[in-house]
């Protein structure tokens, strides 16, 4: 029995591992922390565990006890992660981070976080856990750092088509996400008469702080420096991203070369599927799940290739990645209670 | 293993019986059939499940084929239920029929459902499956009649009161349906600009077929013939039962007692959740799962009390409740493959 | 030209009066307070007012330059509006007051909104605006008191049942609002993740403040005295009501009788459509309008009656209504500005 | 008084003039034609005009009544239209057209629209109705071929920035509609079930027929021959178009060049708003109205610039432009009746 502790689960990403690991019965849940809801059961804040935790408590954060669980989810906000983290004994207990302290080198985070670095010494022990291109590393790590949403379906959509030499490397990305993306924390922005029968692009100009992972992880995944321009927007769904991903093929490149691309790095992978050339992903069939949906195109007339990609951005794109690569530094099935189908309707 | 056939596995009961079985390795899905979509992949249709069945297709029905199996889930929609039901050899095969071609008596049925009733002779065979009622009869039975959505939910927030004697016989009766209750074929009504921040009661002046089910599974359930006022509402959800069900209390009777009623009865059911004085239930607690979430209070004004159900009219209230009665007629736990937390957020 | 004020502005009912006085050319909009928004741009906040007022700026509340205008609209919080119209010098300005404090008897506002009442001197010169009953005391009036809309809807749906003396007294009051009802203020019950896909009740228990005001007003408006059971639900919409009233007809009335009794008290007035007997209103049909549509229906086996009203929480349940009496209290045609077909799709 | 007849008027854009019309006093409605809902009550079809037109019937069609009208809005499908349009003599009364079938060039529409042109004569006669670029055309037109939805939203946020020759002519357009674009017609592409909560592009690979219709109406617009890459999306509105538009700038040309010449070549426009550099549109600014916003970013990084353009698919897309150019043709102001703040909340 694996003993599994979640620090900071309040918030979505807590939320969902709960609800990924509430089936299972090869995991304990050790502890649940909220500085907010401390003493509180997790089912007042969450009613949807009702049936499931009914008696499940949030603490507070405590390193001793920290250190009595295998491994913990780390699901706090950035600049607060890093600082818990540091508290933890990364030899006795294993460590995955949802948030983006350590995806990045220190400098390029202190300058799109407009943040100093509390925990530089840890940035080189963290594996940028993108499970399908650096499984062995995870499963040696003591401290993943789980990609954020929009870098995953950009990532999983572009790399064999780099590592193909297929597409030329300055790419145009336009990604919708659903608003759980945002958080919990109410705001004017995640309001419902805000949010519904609505769409609004966000941080444009180039500022959102994934771009830089998006290249970085691309960098690694791929060995090629690609530039970027990324243009996030808010789309009345609750979960979900949708990356539509505009990209200059190689001269004789033909649709169909793209698509052999994604299907020969993907046809062994369970958790990313290529749709026939000229089929399209949609939301729904990935929402709840740890699936990436993923689709291509090709406009003969002005030779622009379209790479559609699409997660829930708290399955693969948080929660869902952070349990596949819990599996993997357990050394269990890299799939275990992750295969589910889309909740369509 | 277990052999599964699904007949009608197009339509939306039937999608969701393949996405609750996905993850279970006891159980092979031996065919599914649609006149529809025959010989067509069932992830064209439903993407959804490109990831889980993608080389699935669906046949055309058998009855020989059919006899292989040890349980046929039918799906298809009432009327066309009993002629197919009428061909299969139950000695064999195990039937759990989602329609409402065998929820009532002949005579009844034929008034409310203005059909001729082709099967008879099956009706008494038949068992009604609300599964924490007729667990014995649904262990023993070659055929059950799976409840409607309103009914389970209706039947479920008001049978321990009942039985309890605690509430007057005539009871009213308000309930929000999802969309997706309606099923998948097209529509003026299903189309999306109709239903979105739109509310619209149907079936109004109690005419709904399901007010007869509703009567005759609470004088099953609890031994008291009922007078049920019953009114649907289309909301715009793509799926949940939210029934909020007025009630007279006897002389005496306080909100505490109506509280305890329903804990007692559900205390040791796992698919009931009966949550504190006062506080209500919402949709998406159960979004996704087999979940009864019900809620109590009582204004001591107007001395009207006020059961809240909440269903997933997919899961509890379809599919969800199919898979808990196939689990009871195959002998396996009651809550395998079940046990799962609303989609929220 | 008549001026006018809008104070408090910057909530959703300010927003709504600017948006439905916009295409006015006999009204000149004179100030438009907000204290959180101070010297702020109107179209910052909300940017659908950018291209009809690109210049118009919150103001401070200044009681001198508030009577400068003819009327002003005050859409303030209960328990401030009081205060600041006390303030007002009602000899030089007429005000309408779309908050909760002068709708009721001082003693039975104290109760139910536990806030003591500071301007009980005003209670009795306010006129309680439901247009269509009380025109000719809001031509006259200093101060009119802008009914809350579930009480609209309720209001309009039952009092010419009430004065025809075809119902009993006891009545079953369902409703859904539209979150907009519950205001702009962010926070998790109107997080969009919350809303969309949900249904759930709230205040139950019978301890909504406006159970006392729809009782009040049924008494002002019918003569009868009316005992309530209310309950409230929030729905998936951003607008609207949908009040589904549950009635016990006299003895000998028929469907006929209480379809017949609405279309008398109703045939002349513009803003309350009765629909034909059987057929149901629908909350998209009035989005954005100062409509209510109201239905009938009567299940002959329980003999339970059924009224179906519906309106816009922001039109005819808060602004809507306003403008209308503000045409009254003006001398205007009372439909001025108001006709539009509701927004659908 | 101006006599306006309506073709095709059970369709959405039908619809929408109808809302459009309802509050005029200088229109008559001489007849709305359907041919499936003919001698019916419009109401029973669109209860929102329950309350407006009460007593209006679809007739069918019929050439010598047509003739009646000073002017007829023709809103059938494409391919239909061009036949109904046939038969109206021009010389009594003016036509305005909302389908695609006089948008372009005989041999380029019979491509793109796999379709015979059945009216080739009328092409010439016929002015593509940006209203803003083509005024003086369209006061003395016969014809007018109202443009397509996308292709208005980004021919209004290109054409400024091609006269000004501050970007290259290669663009790349990622355009997102709300559902009611598809028309009425129940689909399983419209159901409710498919379009809330999901994303999904769609006529992908560059075969949306408004691709020469936004490449055409651009060199008609500015002089300048674009290539244009056009992917369209289905997003969970009812309503709405949101473009944004990937340009490359010229050499030297900054984020301020691009917004000076929106800015500059809108200044006087009442329906076009250009947002503040950096700004960005959302659609419920612009839901029931006519209006278009304009928002202009640039990433330094990247270079690429981000042109966001949001309009009402039914409104400055559909029913909205086409009441601006009927005002045009029967030279009343051009803003009459169309001045409305967005539906927001």
């Amino acid at each position: 029995m694996n003993k599994i502790g979640i620090i900071g689960a309040s918030g979505y990403s807590g939320l969902e591992l709960l609800r990924l690991l509430a089936p299972r019965k090869d995991i304990e849940i050790s502890f649940v922390t909220s500085s907010t809801y401390k003493e509180r059961k997790v089912c007042e804040i969450y009613p949807s565990l009702a049936s499931i935790y009914p008696d499940l408590k949030f603490t507070g954060f405590d390193a001793a006890t920290c250190n009595l669980a295998d491994l913990v989810f780390v699901a706090l906000p950035h600049g607060i992660s890093m600082e818990i983290i540091g508290n933890i004994d990364l030899n006795k207990t294993k460590v995955i981070d949802l948030s983006g302290d350590f995806r990045l080198p220190a400098d390029v985070y202190e300058k799109w976080y407009e943040n100093d670095h509390k925990a530089k010494d840890l940035i080189d022990k963290a594996v940028y856990g993108i499970s399908e291109f650096e499984r062995n590393k995870i499963k040696d790590a003591v401290l993943v750092s789980n990609p954020g949403c929009y870098p995953t379906s950009v990532i999983l959509g572009l790399t064999p088509l780099l590592k193909e030499e297929v597409i030329e490397t300055e790419v145009i990305v336009n990604s919708l996400s659903g608003v759980s993306g945002a958080g919990r924390t109410p705001s004017a922005a995640a309001h419902y008469c805000q949010i519904e029968n609505n769409i609004s692009a966000y941080k444009v100009g180039g500022v959102h702080q994934h771009i830089p992972e998006i290249e970085i992880g691309l960098l690694k995944s791929s060995g090629q420096k690609v530039g970027v321009s990324f243009t996030p927007h808010l789309a009345p769904m609750a979960r979900g991203i949708y990356s539509t991903i505009y990209v200059h093929p190689k001269k004789g490149i033909m649709a169909k070369d793209l698509h052999n691309a994604l299907e020969k790095h993907y046809e062994n992978e369970i958790f990313v599927t290529v749709l026939p050339l000229n089929s399209v992903p949609q939301v729904k069939s990935v929402t709840g799940t740890n699936f990436c949906h993923l689709g291509v195109a090709l406009d003969p007339r002005s030779n622009v290739g379209t790479i559609f990609s699409c997660i829930d951005n708290l399955g693969k794109g948080a929660a869902g990645q952070a349990i596949q690569n819990m599996n993997l530094m357990l050394d269990l099935d890299e799939d275990f209670g992750l295969v589910s189908a889309g909740l369509y309707p």
